[in-house]
């Protein structure tokens, strides 16, 4: 890599970084003249310069967290094989995500950047493309629900949507807690994840009081 | 009222009623003068001059719903008086904010606008001073967690933070896909209610796997 490219590498790092935390901190409203200050470029328009639109910034955060959280995800799938326990599969929807928040370290920004980018209207579609469509966590679905024959597929897919919003706001909360030293229900994110678990087996195996029709 | 102040108030409600859409539409960032043209004002400082900031317009359109919720919820707790009965509890947690969403008719904008502000790291401190103080919320939860004797004390608070997440963001997902034409898992509000509630039993009922250790 030239000394030049190198810089520029450097510089887009530093913009990513600034950012995330940026957004996780103050919100989605930050605009990109703020996140170049943060991330001491002398140039105000360093972010148009080097990644285009706030959503091409966005875009570009997500794709890269993605693409270790599903790093986790496959090493896992090669793990479970053909399980039919539903314990397992929660496992591989939940950790894959808590291991890649552990790894952050503390403090970590990811969680709450993420939650703000799948509840914004116009943003969520970047969680959809770089997240929900991905083949591997397709497949974990897939895995959930033939645990869960039973159930019938509007319900079924209805606690999927359900577990995905827990996996990411639990997470964000306890990132936040964390951050500002509040109080966190569990002492560490192998332990939030259990939690995690517990409650989605729990949710899944829940008796269905009215089987719904569907309304396409 | 005098002539004057009729037109005072119906212009605030016109702002009131654009921004939530508009937030509910284009997330947060969009801007007081945005919000402004699209009550029909000529004057783009209106949001300004009727309400201060956008945190203070925020904070307007949420107190009037949760008023609303408040009142749902008032009369729920006035009929189970001291019912033991998980899934009562659990109905006085979801149904004052559905019942509330189908009273407002399709479309709705208020679900996506507050699972919006209660994600936003700044904005989130008017969900919890409007919504989640309110004395007769905290009763249900007391209810609520009196039918879990058994559950260690973090793992109520964890499980009840979970109950609340969930019912905010699935509610958005729900007026989202309502507005969009997108399928939804179920045919109504009171649907929707039931299918939250049963989740939610069978998550508070789920057994512990590891009793955690509190990190405050």
């Amino acid at each position: 890599m030239s000394v030049r490219a190198k810089r520029v590498s450097a510089t887009r790092e530093q913009i990513l970084v600034a950012a995330e935390r940026l957004f996780a901190e103050h919100g989605l409203t930050v605009s990109n003249r703020q996140i170049s200050e943060a991330a001491g470029q002398g140039n105000n328009f360093a972010v148009g310069y080097h990644f285009g639109t706030k959503t091409d910034l966005v875009r570009a955060i997500m794709h890269s967290h993605q693409e270790q959280i599903e790093r986790h995800r496959l090493r896992m799938l090669g793990q479970v094989a053909e399980s039919t326990d539903l314990r397992v599969w929660a496992s591989c929807l939940v950790r894959p995500y808590t291991e890649h928040l552990a790894a952050l370290g503390s403090p970590s920004w990811f969680a709450r950047f993420a939650a703000q980018v799948a509840t914004d209207p116009m943003l969520r579609a970047i969680m959809i493309d770089e997240a929900l469509l991905r083949p591997s966590l397709l497949r974990v679905i897939e895995g959930l629900h033939a645990c869960l024959p039973a159930l019938p597929e509007e319900v079924r897919r209805e606690r999927s949507d359900m577990a995905r919003l827990l996996i990411e706001h639990v997470c964000a909360e306890r990132e936040r807690a964390l951050a500002e030293g509040t109080g966190t229900p569990r002492a560490t994110w192998d332990d939030t994840a259990t939690g995690l678990i517990d409650a989605l087996v729990g949710q899944w195996l829940a008796p269905v009081t009215n089987a719904p029709v569907m309304n396409a």
